[in-house]
């Protein structure tokens, strides 16, 4: 089974940053210049390691790897937290032996907190006999709030030989709000020119991880990082392109749907698709309106097809629609069609759908051509119970 | 919403066969003559109803309703069960002053047990004064140990108009072995002759109702009965009918998921797909091993992928195969691919995938072109539990 791009390795030991008795730091590490790319979170406080890995980013197009740890977030932290990060990097450039600024940095954890630089000296030295080509240890080690390693992976051949996508991710809904940071990291050994990566990689992220929604939050951390090093050493004709985004897009779009399903207090993972909005903005609008109302998301969560909600959040999204042309389906039943509710007698009709875990909401404005879709969560007592109680 | 064929109309009422404070007897009807068919379990002990609705059909094309009763199996009544039935049967006719033989029967219930006709007399006189056009009355007054009304339908424009397919159906489990018959009932406003009828209905039973197993046991009252009016009232071309039994077969697959979907003391819906046998009977096998395997089934359960006992039965099934050649899937993730399992170190991909509500699992025996699919439910402690307490 081609799970691992070729070239790449990746450790993880016990830092013992916050959690004991499981690992806490984890590398991804590039045998040779691997071509990078990331996005960002547009969170106006950012942490220090996403602001440092958008400076390497920004000043150089190859790198060896990435480093993860879980426990620290290194957000709100100042000028301190930079130079922590910094140092932190330095301590593992230094031990791998690799120029400056050749590994990025990612961070999940409380925030202001500053990192324990004591324990990253001893930890990178784990790293380096750690070494291995199984990528499970870096997908754990970087889980808090996670209840499960996420992994994606697609192998294309093409006549030239195979090539490989994989991608690692966390985040599990903004539910205990210091410690959900999303992080992705997507590997390939494709040979890809820096700025059709950057492209790839971005558009890819726009149609997953930007798709999703728990609760609307956005963490200070996160982040998709994004190395391709081409050790596949196979030609890749620009006809496979297509073949090689569309596959990214499968690896990036099944890590954004187990991030959903393993949204902690959520019992439902609800795809919400909007389409005859006047234009795709105002889907967009539609469709995260839909996905944000606690109205809606609470009747998710009680089994319940209450289309007054939905009505009433898209009537309040900024689209424009006329009101007796709009449709609303919860699978295939019609809940409302252009003005008319369902029948009260049809409502147990949806007791089946309602009771899958997976729920598909389309909706219909019939205005133009405008399309989105989304992932979301419903609204637990579960998820108000761990939130009204966390303390960090 | 276009959810009823023309012409149908539905009535319930309490009998009190068995239950009290809800409807237990239902009742179809259809204001003209309607183009009957039937599907009947292959158990050796045949219900009453079971025999005269066949025997009805053999002597009779067209029909003007179905009556169902809950509570009161009356299988392995004997003579006797047939006199009752008749009986039964004739307390409708000759209220509706129907000629004899213009109403199909259908029981689920306790086996052994002697119909009620005092019950009968006085519930049938309610059929008429209640009837109506809402059909989930019908299907209601049937549920037995189901949780929610059954009922799928599909509605078809052509150009000379439009016309619909509905089914309602019930059936949980072979959780209380006396209480657990499948029945389903399909109508449609199409004019559709006879033979054609009994044709696309045979085969969309076929491909729907025969593929779902939760236990393997088969109950004596299981039938699906189709009943077809012509009230639409257009002119249905040659061409026409692959539409119309493409929705046939759409609306006895979502009422035979609904039945895996509600069986009692099942956590997950499992699809088993066997491609490459060596002909499509002994695909059929293959699944069927598979599906009925106690241990697969209380692996599933137990959200662990055992691919040892999917081998093991598959080894067992009767089809012909190289053990080095076959490949086993659960979703996309290859358990076992030509000789070769899937590396322990992988396992952890398997936890978002066994933890969904909806499992597919994909057989590969790499031997010819031979294809089945069937639907089952997991083995679970709540399924020994009610099974192992049920006392009639």
């Amino acid at each position: 089974m081609n799970v691992v791009p070729k070239g790449f390795l990746f450790a993880s030991t016990e830092a013992g940053f916050k959690y004991s008795g499981r690992d806490d730091l984890g590398l991804i590490y590039s045998q040779t210049e691997a071509v990078g790319a990331g996005a960002f979170t547009r969170n106006i406080f950012q942490a220090a390691p996403v602001k440092v890995a958008k400076n390497i980013l920004d000043e150089k197009d190859t790198l060896r790897g990435i480093v993860i740890n879980a426990g620290q977030a290194n957000a709100c932290t100042g000028e301190k937290g930079i130079q922590d990060c910094l140092k932190s990097l330095y301590l593992v450039t230094d031990l791998f032996k690799l120029s400056n600024k050749s590994i990025l940095p990612a961070s999940t954890g409380v925030i202001g907190d500053r990192m324990d630089l004591s324990r990253w000296e001893k930890a990178v030295l784990d790293l380096k006999k750690n070494l291995s080509s199984q990528p499970l240890c870096a997908a754990k080690a970087m889980m808090t709030t996670d209840t499960f390693p996420k992994l994606s992976w697609r192998s294309i051949s093409f006549k030239g030989g195979q090539g490989t996508i994989m991608g690692i991710a966390k985040g599990a809904g903004m539910i205990c709000p210091n410690m959900a940071t999303m992080l992705g990291f997507i590997l390939t050994d494709f040979q890809i020119e820096a700025s059709v990566w950057k492209d790839i990689l971005f558009r890819a992220v726009e149609a997953s991880f930007n798709r999703i929604s728990i609760d609307g939050d956005t963490s200070t951390n996160d982040c998709v990082l994004g190395l391709a090093n081409g050790a596949a050493n196979i030609q890749v004709d620009l006809g496979d392109y297509e073949t090689i985004e569309e596959s990214l897009k499968e690896v990036c779009q099944e890590l954004a749907f187990y991030i959903v399903q393993d949204a902690e207090g959520g019992t439902k993972i609800i795809r919400i698709k909007v389409k005859g909005a006047k234009n795709n903005d105002q889907a967009k609008a539609a469709a995260r309106t839909v996905a944000h109302s606690p109205l809606v998301k609470t009747a998710f969560f009680g089994e319940e097809a209450n289309w007054g909600r939905i009505v009433a959040a898209l009537g309040r999204c900024g689209a424009e629609f006329d009101p007796d042309r709009i449709s609303v389906y919860i699978g295939k039943i019609p809940l409302f069609v252009q003005g008319n509710p369902l029948e009260k007698e049809f409502n147990e009709l949806l007791i089946p759908i309602l009771k899958r875990r997976e729920i598909v909401v389309n909706i219909d404005l019939d205005q133009g051509e405008g399309e989105y879709d989304l992932l979301t969560s419903d609204l637990s007592l579960d998820y108000v119970r761990i939130n009204s109680e966390y303390r960090s």
